[in-house]
């Protein structure tokens, strides 16, 4: 099976209707089960994913090798025909083959950001660029060139759950909260525009290494021991020596001491995670501004995905500590 | 005396010099001390002030009845002359007489925002102006034509410590959260701007009834039995039936309980007093626009007042729960 | 089907028994399933209420036009028998057709006090006539003689969950507490009674509105959004206005913020919802025999409720952050 | 000097006027200070208290022997005369000796309950006896019997400070509690009216050994060590087996462990040094119970004696959170 | 059936084989249920456990006389055969009958220490031999010379989940922290060696009767009503009389009360029940060697007991508010 | 003046004696103050320092001049006597010189431990060659290799309050916990005493930059702002990579990280400063014998520090949210 089939597209669960014939498509196997019937036979009851949803799946006549054949968490190509069943969708499978790993695309099983994300990553730069500061402009290059790492920036999820979970969401999130502070700066004159924009950037950026998203959303073993907050405050350690040795002269302390602090205060709280408080005007904005986006991403997502289209309020949401109320009283979210 | 004089102005304790000499000018008696010098003598120690500063004063050669005519709290006219001692400025007291209420203005006393009350009060009405929802727009009209109140709101301060503690602080703090709506709304256009500009002009409203500002900053009964938020929900419930029986219906119930909703949620937590936590995308914005605004006010008025220059840190704040960092690392507040 | 047929009584579920037949009767739809016998028919498995319990019910060779007419959440007419299985009742179900909205009542099918409600009401008036403070006494007239208010007052539950969650539990609840209040203050003769019995039948008036109980339990929007609380606080001041005007001259300020404040602080710490800690001592006892009240219902409650009558200790209830000991150590309970 | 003194009653500091002479009494010495005049000599100025207030003492010509005989915390006897000095009054010390232990009671130098102690004591010894269980009854019989602990009993404060905070006020508390539980239980039938009785009678015993109380209200190291909730367990313990071998057959386990656990949960959270939390429903009545008159004694305390009749708010309350409000807007503490 | 054959040893769950044939066995019953075959027949399906683990049970052609006679909790002696169902081990009950009580061990249904329980009692006895301080060796004694509570002590638990959870966890934690008192005092020579042995030894007695542990380890009515921080405390008291009375001379009273604070507070939080925090110096390192051992324990039976080999983390354990990382960087743990 | 004096030794306070004249000595200066005598000449008022405690100082005639030249928290040679003063000892200025800073040694006005560091350092370094592990091993080598991080290490107190406040406190601290956990380690033979004895020694390392300790113990701004736990973590980064480089092959990520995890989560709680929770057995362990070292140097320094050697409480301390009881009930601290 050749890579031109991806060009073509493939058919996600989200745009499957009852009736249609699946000839050839991957799908990831959430979980899977050998059951009886009522007449004894067996048969495979199973949960295909991909990003777009779910789909539970039958595999009739089913023996215990196509049973262990399945990889729990791997893919496979399914040939099948989905119908209606008590009102929900369900996927019969007629036949399962492996899947080559070159012949399908992993961001297609994982949540993505709706956002363009060459267009953010441009812009990401483009806002980068107006920090003047020479040795804090020098810094930031460091990181936009550290090519490893950008790449993994660009794609990792902001979060594993709660807000910008999803592929494309760190680079999401980045890019909000520096087009805030372009905003909200020349309203507040004595903040730092600069030191602004590169605490900033660099807040979450070890979010790309304290979590995993080949095929899942989780923790890395290095994220989960050491965090993404203090990662960041190593890397930034680094780099500025890096600085320091480049343009021959050591990194301004302070101004190092000052960015690191930005990235240790944001979480603002010692209860979420910082190990310390903002004893600078910037680090208090710029945890206001990180709070700011990522609780209007929770409220936006929590009321769009809610199930219920009838309902008022969505489901409780622990991390806001309420429901949300859904009704557009204004007519703002139409 | 006539009130011309007021309008010469008054000689300010902050310009007072050594060797100056004051012929008539009210000050405010802070505390007064009836004293025995080292050879029986008796002398009053005083300490007097008006908005810029305050001075200490002796009086020699006094008797119980100078100390007893002289009103802890209240004003009185005073005559004498300005000394240095041990460094610092001491004020010599040759006469004092009462001041007559007419002759001196409070505001003199109180300290007062350095912004041009005026000018904020322009651009408050100019940005209130953008909302176009008839029935906000109305409901927002009937508390900007209610004159008392607005009388009091346009001098109140926004805190009786904590942020912008001062005459004007509340009009200063509420077009400053205002300013931070027009900006930031377009980054998120889910946002109702109708909604964020009434929630946040409303949001502290009744602080100018929660506090008394006459002669001094304190709480008034009224404000220390329900608190601002209570006052500004029962405010708003009672502007929207003016609103509705002035358009001949009802006020829109479900959008009168999301504004006051935001009102009642804005402090974010119940701990902070708020009786709801944050259900609309607009509250959680209003109370974090209000919190930046808020924390940067007291970061930069830390900074400014700190009394020593050559340290590099300020006193523990306990609002901040740290000591502010106050080295210019990037020259952005020269 | 006339209205009469509700006047004969209907047959309530705690009372049906294995072997009887119901001819007619109207019941709750919890919830359904269409499920599949092991010989391949089809049959419906669904869960019946009204307030003295539930019934699991099945209906044999079902259609899904049958399950279809199944409204999940409202009502319907049944025919069928009683059977025992497993030692559980199982309603067979013969027959179903439409249930006439006026042919029941939908209090037949919520929780209710086991008080005489009229009696409750009654009482309520006659303790509250206790009230000799002429603006105060006017006050709670104008609640006494709003009659939708009270109509809804009457009905209303005290809460969603927790306590006196049942009809008629809010009336319940207050005239408990107004009776702990006559037996208290003349212990205490610094607490003034009128304004203790005005507090206590106003604590949780809104409570009235904050809950919706017409099918079910639950939270109004307007209840959620702006709470009891600060619904009741809206609510005194505009009584108060009404009374003045009545009365010809203003209602005494001071006595209406005592009275709100009583109101705003009787969950008596912020973390439960009080934007005011209680500052006068009316206020403090509220709180208190309130508390009392409200507890001693949880825990009669809990052990009355307890599944389990071999087990000595209820399960864990979260709001009493115990199990409860049920043993009768005295012969108290008996 | 002879006890007949004592029976023509002291002078106390309270009544002392300006211009009195005071020929011979005792005073307890709260401080000392030896200081040196403008013209060189030295003086004693010191404050002596009893239970009614305090005094600024003054010696002159005084000598290091003088000095080093007035015993700091101890008593002595004085004579002198009162004169005012800057509106305050001042005693100018004549003469000083020994106070001989027998001759003044120390009841005089604390703050004492204004009831009557006896009158109280025969009011508790009266409910106690209402209560019928007979194992019950023995075991309230046996502390009532307990000669040395009712000696201390019937003295303690029920609290170092916060409330209660006086000779007798131990039994004032306990007896107020059991007056309100007899108010109270005809309202809650199914609280067992004995345990309630025994439980309140026991939930502070213990104070009478936690904390001391001869010349100053303190903490013993016993009280300080283990606290007045756990000595109660302890005591309850061991009179419960004083009573099985008197009556011949053992305590009721269940009984004993639930009276214990009345008092371990007493305080009603963790937080508050209560090792249980409320598990039987005659645990959370006497928390409450408990709760609302020490509350309420704190409340009237503070407002009585507040120093500044004209402010409407008593000074901040920590225990309270707050400051109290004290106008009387009802007439009801006239 | 003779009690020879506990002799011979049972048959425990944890080595039973696929295949296998069970002639006479007994198991405790953990939970029952009667079901239906898809041919309309009843079987039970009933789940067994022993100390060492649980095993899936059937028996076909089942009556309800059957199903009743099995006691849910209780024990029967089976007979029947080990089956693989899809991987997994499944047993086929062929028949049941009445287990003896004295034909079979309690203990072997009970999770155990897999320390050697007489050895541990024994080194726990050498240690407290230890004592020098002749009033603190002979309280000691006392506690070692009560035949029953020892007997309680050496097969308790030391909590009912959490940390040594099992039979003679408590013999097993209390032995272990005496070891580390042992090996550190010597580091620390302020600490009294006497004092920390008795300290370490009486901490936790009070689960031996604050637990039940007789067919499952649960909280007796006591434990649940005192605690066995209470308990101990009383215990403490008690022994000391006895002590006193047989030396002659009352047990010194500060040496109990310090002895039985360092039970109190040996929870070192309020929150966590301790009604005192730690006072001397033996207080705060009992407390921490209590935790040290109880914590370490925790995290070597979560990675121990962890279900997953392949994972390098395992589950969310809440007492430690982490998942534990499992890999063994160092060969430590090999 | 020759560095020769100061091999004699310095006379310090806590040895001067009444009478005793004083030829010429260096003193820190903490406070002056320039008063008036009653016959209107100025006398000089100042405080002198050393690590021993505190004088009063007089200069009778003083000038103007002398009073600018007495720097504040710098340093002076004085001349004069001291004399006993209202039981106190007093020191009377004869003269005053500057004194040269090669002629005094810093650590004579700082409190010292009163170990030998020169022992504990061996101590140290004997303990640390006990690392078996290569790289492990490796890296603590580098650490103790690096000449300026140790010449501060071994200078620094390990806190600027609370515990081990003085020079050379950090390196005590940091031995004894070596100590202990050779001690303990055998008893828990799953921990590995390599990581133990690495993570013990860099736990606190960045304590010897977080802290100032030239003049006074104080905090420096990188302290300040990132904080000796983040700072660690850094040097362990970037101490790794420098044993890559010299091995020649990468140190291996996961041990980094656990040892750096292991740091981060020392103190236990995300409210005393930890961005992370201890997730291996390693991790707890060094939480607990750090704070066992500290709370106990804590309780020991509390008992021997308390000024009154009557009572038999300490004041009370706000780490340990008690007083200490220092009674010696087993002749243990004798």
């Amino acid at each position: 099976m050749a890579r031109m089939e991806a060009a073509v597209g493939r058919r996600f669960i989200a745009e499957i209707k009852a009736g249609e014939r699946i000839e050839d498509e991957v799908f990831l196997i959430r979980s899977k089960d050998l059951r009886t019937t009522t007449t004894g036979g067996l048969y495979i009851h199973a949960v295909l994913i991909d990003k777009t949803g779910q789909l539970v799946a039958r595999a009739w006549q089913a023996s215990d090798e196509m049973f262990q054949g399945m990889p729990e968490g791997g893919f496979l190509r399914f040939k099948g025909r989905a119908e209606n069943y008590k009102g929900n969708l369900q996927f019969i499978i007629d036949a399962m083959r492996p899947a080559d790993p070159g012949s399908y695309d992993f961001a297609d099983f994982l949540p993505t950001t709706r956002g363009d994300m060459e267009a953010m990553w441009k812009r990401l730069v483009e806002i980068l660029r107006q920090i003047k500061h020479p040795q804090l402009a020098a810094l930031v290059g460091e990181f936009l060139n550290d090519k490893e790492l950008m790449g993994r920036f660009r794609k990792a999820p902001a979060a594993a759950a709660m807000h910008h979970a999803y592929i494309g969401g760190l680079l999401e999130h980045t890019v909000s909260v520096l087009e805030v502070a372009l905003r909200i700066v020349p309203q507040y004159p004595k903040l730092n525009l600069d030191l602004m924009l590169a605490g900033l950037f660099l807040h979450d950026i070890a979010k790309s290494t304290e979590l995993s998203f080949e095929t899942a959303i989780g923790y890395t073993d290095e994220g989960q021991l050491l965090g993404h907050i203090t990662l960041a405050a190593i890397w930034i350690d680094k780099k500025a020596d890096l600085v320091g040795s480049k343009l021959g002269k050591p990194f301004d302390s302070e101004l190092k001491w000052v960015l690191q602090h930005i990235v240790l205060a944001h979480h603002g709280q010692y209860l979420f995670g910082s190990p310390k408080l903002p004893a600078v005007p910037e680090a208090i904005a710029v945890h206001y501004i990180d709070n700011l986006d990522a609780k209007l991403s929770m409220f936006f997502s929590e009321m769009e995905n809610d199930r219920d289209p009838q309902s008022r309020w969505t489901n409780y949401n622990r991390a806001l500590e309420t429901k949300v109320y859904k009704p557009d009283v204004m007519g703002a979210r139409g």
